[in-house]
């Protein structure tokens, strides 16, 4: 099995954006490919998961090559693992990459989700549920994560509070990312210590409020993958693919024994760190899904960065900022950069390579050597993780 | 990259099912996995084009696995390449465990197309086609194929009785095929050489009529994948995937130089024969995607077994019967077996496995050692081909 590089990256800015579908990734595309010399591209995977549904459209990895013009030998074909696309297609482009057949793989991930009529995003969204068991009773994906932070909160004594600090941190660190949907400073003050301050932030999932959720965006992002004895004739810092891992789980979430219990986090962490042959404290910061704000607790208390309970106290202490022991989402995460869902996983790896190249700007994890990132699918039933370390 | 075999393969009758989406892919599965006696499944690909458009059905992957009860260290994803993800998903596969970082992959595809409201389908499928320069005006893949056919008849002097001929072979050979849509032996006399006979048959987009297109049906098909050097552990016939090629072209149709042209088969071809090491001539059998039945001789053609018109003559010669020279889909093809989109690549090589082994009862190509197949995405843009042999 080759090692295997990220050479260039890039994405669009995320927000709400006028672009086709096909049209915003090729522009991901673009920025990936000037960004390493525009290399030959010999195959092309784009991880999207409403184009069928919101767009009208299939066979996109057609389009996209279409657009860019990258016809006749290079392949392409379209990815879809729910909000876990992204780094599903990035584990995909390894294989093809790793195996010998391929030597320059571009991955995409892109989302149109703002065209979708108002009123039927949190439909759409629902659509990765159970089908039978979950989706045909109405339950969406924020009733599902209400209901997980209720039983966390009870469980390990949490607060809104607590859970408000994790906005608080990330929209922070969103003012400090260009590329990011959300450019609002927020404080505790203003979106929970006074009743003035609830009106503006209302509950929509108890004890869920609008700040705990990310927003409904459009973007896409792109990075091209090579073998990593090939990586330096393309770019000055390659960074490497350390460690690949997946984890599954039961689809509707109320049959999971303990519904805290993260299995599939907890797999594709374990298996990730196995690959790499690296530990916990070997990682310099984190790049979790945090689609709502209870969600960046659990995945790196099941990840195995901080005991079950533990990460709340660990963000007071400053621990997960930005110059903090082990910052978690300097890109805002997905409350701030936002979350076109197919393109969020993309996003995150490219958001770890400009930080372990020292590409980060204002919000640069200072000599961060190793990275991990999760992207969580479904309530947690297809969960994929990486670790990327600086391959120079 | 190591050598890759086919050890198990399975697949539900196609036609008009009742079973859920990710039921009927489960149940296709389950066949796969009895056949080889029931390995450990370290990851499972599902192809699919239509659940987010027709079935309201994202992570259809996740959905699978859970059927199948395969959660913890098993990821699933889904691959979408319009009519050509069943291969596609099958190349993906490959590189899985090419690249050694899996020993058993389960490839799985299937569509549910038959719940979509009646007038519906051929606009679903027309989802496939350039969303701006196609889709938009009224472009559907009958009217494409349609054109294409007048082009090809008006170039090469093939009349509407050699395209009649794909149909009345391909039915003949659907017969023996328990798997198949259609079971229904058709003649020349009775849907072209009379008046009466040709409103059996009505035009459809001119010159293509009923009888020159495929069923709409639903259907499930599916494969295991292990290294060749592990294969006979599970098996007693592995079939290796010696060849594996994908070729792209400009999405819309009208763009192309010379619309008959298909690079995108010959690309592929071109590609799976270098890796295999082997000619055309070393092909027992073509199992092909006749959408259409000018498909047929089309790829059959740019994949350079024939001159360029020369298919329908052998065809009438008997060359591509079962037990002629160079059969030509003895399972009967899209047109008698069915076209459930998202099923038909992974259909066309579990019958690959099928004959090579010598399993395949009364449509058996005699002493079959070694198959070349096609999977067609959209209008010829996105093409997939495989060359399977037997690894014993």
């Amino acid at each position: 099995m080759r090692d295997v590089a990220i050479v260039g990256v890039g994405m669009t800015k995320f927000g709400r954006l006028s672009y086709e579908l096909d049209e915003m990734i090729a522009k991901a595309c673009l920025a990936a490919m000037d960004d390493c010399g525009n290399p030959g591209i010999d195959s092309v995977y784009v991880a999207n998961m409403g184009a069928g549904a919101i767009n009208r459209q299939t066979a996109l990895a057609s389009a996209v090559i279409d657009r860019l013009g990258l016809l006749g030998k290079t392949s392409a074909v379209a990815i879809e693992n729910g909000p876990a696309s992204g780094q599903n297609a990035a584990k995909l482009g390894f294989f093809e990459v790793a195996s010998g057949y391929s030597d320059c793989v571009l991955v995409a991930g892109g989302e149109r989700m703002r065209v979708a009529p108002g009123g039927t995003i949190t439909d759409f969204v629902a659509m990765m549920s159970h089908p039978k068991a979950e989706y045909i009773h109405g339950v969406t994906l924020p009733s599902l994560a209400g209901m997980f932070a209720r039983l966390y909160m009870d469980k390990y004594g949490i607060t809104s509070e607590d859970l408000a600090n994790v906005a608080v941190k990330n929209h922070a660190n969103g003012m400090l990312n260009p590329y990011a949907h959300i450019h609002q400073k927020i404080a505790l003050e203003g979106i929970l210590l006074s009743r003035e301050a609830k009106l503006n932030n209302p509950v929509i999932a108890d004890p869920l409020r609008l700040y705990d959720m990310c927003p409904v965006s459009d973007g896409a992002a792109a990075f091209i993958l090579c073998p990593l004895e090939k990586a330096k004739e393309l770019c000055d810092t390659p960074v490497r693919i350390a460690g690949v891992g997946q984890g599954t789980d039961l689809h509707a979430v109320h049959e999971r024994p303990d519904p805290l219990v993260l299995k599939s986090v907890q797999i594709a962490a374990d298996r990730a760190f196995a690959m790499a042959g690296v530990e916990r404290k070997d990682i310099d910061f984190l790049e979790l899904h945090d689609a709502f704000t209870i969600l960046e607790f659990a995945e790196s208390e099941n990840a195995g960065f901080f005991e079950p309970g533990k990460c709340a106290t660990a963000l007071r202490e400053g621990v997960t900022q930005i110059g903090g022991k082990l910052p978690i989402n300097p890109s805002g995460g997905l409350k701030a950069r936002g979350h076109p869902v197919g393109a969020t996983g993309a996003a995150q790896l490219v958001e770890c390579t400009w930080q372990l190249r020292g590409d980060a700007g204002r919000r640069q994890v200072s000599g961060a050597q190793r990275a991990f990132t999760v992207n969580f699918g479904g309530f947690g039933n297809n969960v994929v993780a990486h670790i990327l370390e600086r391959g120079d």
